[in-house]
């Protein structure tokens, strides 16, 4: 067992709703099969912003430390031996149910949350290994796995869509990008992106449905939710399954049961947690190598501002704000 | 070539939302691989009702003759070594997509639509062989083959419902059979069924979440849609699959799509015509001799009247009202 004493910057959430509070409190202390990362850069992902509105599936019990995913460098562990061979190495790491969060100076997480990073990675980048590559990496195993013709992705201007566009051009698989406004479709060019729809724009039911007949397209990749997902699979290909992987508009999808029994059409869920559990190992390491190879290319993330940990509510609010402006990394 | 020629009375849908018109025609003539049967007795299922308010998946083409299903002899066909084989059997019938119906004097259908008749099975029985019984069949089949501790059914107390109960019965795996009204009750304990619920009863939501978690409930087959199936996936365990067969209430389900994501729900429907070309032949003259062999028992229906073809106006509208009741059966 190693150990850090003494104290640390925390930003905290003491009951739902309320602003973060940034305090000092003592470093934790790793249990078995546990590490502690000094932490050098952490994102915000949208499941942080669920989490602080108790969207999350996670319940979280007040006061907790937020923030998913960083990176930073073991320096500290509690027995066994993942944990150990993690000592010292500079890594990529998620909190764990129940735990601290990443939004602070040190994390104690299991040693099995930890995934260490190449050399010539940065923290910066390392902070964005996991979640959104992990994810993207997934859908690319599910539209193999199932033979997927082309693919539907919303809220497509995140950095998750960025990376996704980038990869499944790699793949040569066609995908039909959808955003909410006009001023989105630059960067999506930029990013590679062949098929953009504009959510708002006039018309965009039709031409969403005669782009999708064309192409095929046969998988709906959702983050929205609502009214916009109702349309999609109203719209889609009979046959098609759609899979909602957050719920950025928080409001329920009208589905017509038609779609389902006369249509053979289908809905579900992608959760990265239960994903990864359902996986063999092997098929996840080979998923982790992908994304260490794929994290400086089609899996980067376009960071757009860093601040430091007294900022939260500030980043938060910004993130909040405008999603897809870019991410923004805090450095604890 | 076996040919019948003269004229039959049949009721006729000539334009959306009319009543049917009592009328005589032609006969009409097999083609190659067709038989013509004489109807003995059609069958008033949900998907008739449907195929009338136009809201069936196959889309008619006006004039029609409706019926989906019924019974009655091969008396004619158009050549094919099947054709052939039934000629004067009696059969089990259903419509072929695009031709005409059961509620006729005669009816030409594909040889493959018809199912030869046990020398014990009456017509009355023959007329309802098909649609209700190799759909609970087909259950049967999901729920073994996925594995499901325990289903929950909708609109519990129809022709459908029932054969549920026994068959699921017979097969030891609970069932939670749901109604809409009290006096819908003694008709399923005298069914045998073990687990109703009315779900216009109070405190009905909070009951169904309990008796699902108990009994590890994680498959939903719903007829209604609407409000009742958002209920039921919202409070059902996580990880239950939700299959709709039939959309009664016509009106959209609403999803919260954390359910889907984070609680690994999914929904998906169940189409006959769908299922059986999915299938494997084995499998499917399996499910049939299962069914002729429970036809009289598990897998019987209720039959509340007989009427003949030409009150079919007050057979539709008594069915619509009370189709909880048994079965009508048509004599053409």
């Amino acid at each position: 067992m190693e150990m850090v004493t003494g104290n640390m910057v925390a930003a905290i959430m003491e009951e739902p709703m309320a602003p973060l509070v940034v305090r000092n409190m003592p470093v934790p202390v790793p249990g078995k099969g546990e590490v502690l990362v000094k932490m050098e850069a952490a994102a915000l992902n949208p499941s942080d912003l669920s989490m602080l509105t108790g969207g999350y599936a996670v319940k979280p019990r007040y006061p907790f430390i937020p923030g998913i995913e960083g990176s930073g460098t073991v320096v500290g562990h509690g027995g066994g031996l993942l944990a150990r061979l993690r000592m010292g190495r500079r890594v990529a790491c998620t909190s764990s149910p129940g735990g601290g969060g990443t939004w602070a100076g040190y994390m104690v997480t299991s040693a099995a949350k930890t995934i260490p990073l190449p050399t010539e990675t940065t923290f910066e980048e390392g902070a964005s290994l996991i979640v959104n590559p992990m994810t993207v990496v997934a859908f690319l195993r599910i539209l193999k796995g199932g033979r997927y013709r082309a693919a539907v992705n919303t809220a497509a201007a995140s950095a998750l869509g960025k990376m996704l566009i980038r990869l499944l051009k790699r793949e040569k698989l066609p995908l039909i990008n959808i955003v909410r406004r006009t001023n989105q479709v630059a960067t999506l060019e930029e990013a590679g992106a062949e098929y953009i729809l504009v959510s708002s724009s006039p018309g965009f039911e039709e031409k969403f449905a005669s782009l999708a007949e064309r192409l095929e397209a046969d998988i709906i990749l959702d983050a929205v939710g609502g009214s916009l997902a109702g349309t999609l699979i109203s719209k889609a290909p009979p046959g098609t399954r759609f899979i909602s992987y957050a719920s950025l508009s928080g409001d329920n999808i009208s589905i017509d049961p038609k779609e389902l029994l006369q249509q053979n059409k289908s809905a579900g869920g992608f959760y990265l947690a239960t994903w990864l559990a359902s996986q063999s190992l092997t098929s996840t390491l080979s998923d982790i190598s992908k994304v260490k190879r794929m994290i400086s290319s089609e899996l980067a993330t376009e960071v757009s501002a860093s601040m430091p940990l007294s900022d939260i509510n500030k980043a938060v609010t910004e993130y909040r704000k405008q999603m897809t402006r870019g991410k923004i990394i805090i450095k604890p």
